[in-house]
């Protein structure tokens, strides 16, 4: 017996599910999508390890930082084969994250992780990221993505986000100068964002491991009560509010992201100093079609829907009433939606009828 | 037939496999995690959407960002059910890659993405991240521990790390000053860090989908040329050179973190300017016992080990020959690996015996 034949056959990395070449190919194929977004901040062609910004002229600057995913909506766009947008959820969601307290967007990194994505579905996720970074005026200037076979299952990956940005330390918005009596606003949101997709899908059986061509079937139906698609009613890109709210920054005392955590109530909580609460009026807004038909499909009980998803509102923010009509002229989709008051006991935010 | 009996049983996000509640106490729990890595600049108590950390005085302050996951690492730590130490990984990869533009850490961010894993287990992810922080001295402030069902089997789980430095915009090292005849240092690595897993796991038949009691076996055998077994040797964490390579900065002209994309070979080349290139002598140093393991076991070509492996360096780095006794005298480990010379051809980097 020869040594050869006792052996077993040659392992290499590319066999074992990793190929450094096509690496290497696809970052070469995505630095026109970053360099797209890159400010004069950007200092290219150092650190290849790294990426580097030149942090501009500040008094008393704070870097405000967030990461998050897009979650589980990650299995509605792979199961749709939509793989543009969800880099535009990835981005506006970190985006809204830290203007919560006025922060300006800097730059950005994403991380996607997938055992079997193409190259043309890695791009498209990219290309997503750098469009919505050019809308903020973000720089993408990193990222990862990593070929982990045996973690992910065929078609599936995930999708992570870094963003950083800055603000004057006199200009944090942290909720602090809240009083009661001061009025609550809204911005609507554009769908589920990026909350609430573990319940959404397994209301509608899609994304929970069954025939992909069943659940495809099932995201293809055009309910009526929805202009588009389930799927497309889905996918719907999380919003970005920055445009809106960057020009009243200053006039804004509290800023909620209605995002995981408890949805409106659990966010508006969140800005809310000691000693105040919230009361937030469900008649001031229509809940749109999607989330109504969510609750009918899962029979969703009704304070389960409020829990967990946004329900319409997208951000809720605090300003004295005196404000309110001058913000309204200048954000006319800005709703009054409750308002601050004392808090009695536990409750910080009671969503009502008629608040 | 009343309409109750028509109706789907309710559905709720926990039963959809998100609990709210938990991830609020979990939130909680790690909160004094974080807190132990918090320097005078983090801004506590102020945007839970985001966290802020004030800089400090600098002239022309650059900020140094990175993103990376510990790859398929993970699939070793959740086989040998230790969770403590991965996040030590997390961290110093981040670390290791902005040092190599002379950068300091300022702050990490991390992302954990699971649908089973336990709070514990979390909890002891979240306190490796701490425990790195803390020797890096960067502030842990913020992170998302993801719910995902569906995405992620039970067991597995993806941890990604954001970490964002500063340096001096005079003080990058970026590989300009590197001239033909510099010499080449190196120091160890202390395993294959994060690199080479899903090459290793192949090999060993570990964290492939097969009989987990059968895999855990494999990781429990102590081959005779390890001092532990191979689940701790493949675990070893990967070790930060911040201490080593801090005060020595100025005297650096070319940084390279021995990651993946290349191992040595593809590291080593991004670090050179146009025109150089290295010559690096493989009996320079000894590779460590558990790569000439991987290699047998997997009857992996020489190349192929090169090519994906760190091989036993961790980091090289390109100095003026007249300061490689000072250099070695304040870091003992450092080894003389190689040295610049001209390039010829396509060739960057020949890793060679007897260069």
């Amino acid at each position: 017996m020869t040594r050869s034949e006792t052996e077993p056959p040659p392992l290499t990395y590319a066999a074992a599910g990793v190929d450094d070449e096509a690496a290497r190919r696809f970052v070469e194929r995505i630095r026109p999508l970053a360099r797209s977004t890159h400010r004069p901040e950007v200092l290219a062609g150092v650190g290849p390890f790294a990426g580097l910004f030149r942090l501009g002229a500040y008094r008393e600057p704070v870097l405000v930082a967030s990461t998050d995913s897009v979650g589980t909506k990650v299995k509605i766009a792979a199961l749709m084969g939509r793989y543009d947008t969800i880099g535009i959820d990835l981005v506006n969601q970190s985006v809204n994250d830290i203007l919560t307290v006025g922060a300006e967007p800097l730059f950005f990194l994403d991380y996607i992780a997938s055992a079997t994505l193409s190259e043309d579905e890695k791009a498209a996720l990219v290309a997503g990221v750098a469009s919505a970074c050019r809308e903020a005026g973000c720089a993408l200037i990193g990222g990862e993505t990593a070929t982990m076979p045996d973690l992910y299952a065929p078609g599936d990956f995930d999708f992570v986000g870094f963003i950083v940005g800055v603000v004057e330390r006199d200009a944090i918005i942290d909720g602090s100068r809240i009083r009661e009596g001061d009025a609550l606003l809204a911005l609507p949101s554009s769908g589920l964002h990026t909350n609430g997709y573990s319940l959404a899908r397994r209301v509608f059986s899609v994304g929970v491991g069954g025939d992909p061509a069943a659940e495809r079937a099932r995201l293809e139906r055009v309910y009526p009560e929805l202009s588009v698609s389930l799927g497309e009613a889905l996918l719907m890109p999380h919003r970005s509010y920055l445009r809106e709210l960057r020009p009243l920054f200053s006039h804004l005392k509290g800023i909620a992201h209605i995002t995981g955590g408890g949805a409106i109530e659990g966010n508006v909580a969140r800005m809310l100093p000691e000693g105040l609460a919230a009361r937030i009026d469900r008649s001031a807004w229509e809940v749109p079609a999607i989330f109504r038909l969510i609750q009918r499909e899962g029979n969703v009980p009704e304070e389960e829907m409020w829990r967990t998803f946004n329900m319409g509102l997208g951000l809720v923010f605090a300003v004295d009433p005196a404000d309110v009509a001058a913000l309204r002229s200048s954000v006319p989709e800005a709703l009054v939606v409750g308002e601050v008051v004392r808090a009695e006991g536990q409750e910080r935010v009671r969503v009502e009828y008629g608040a």
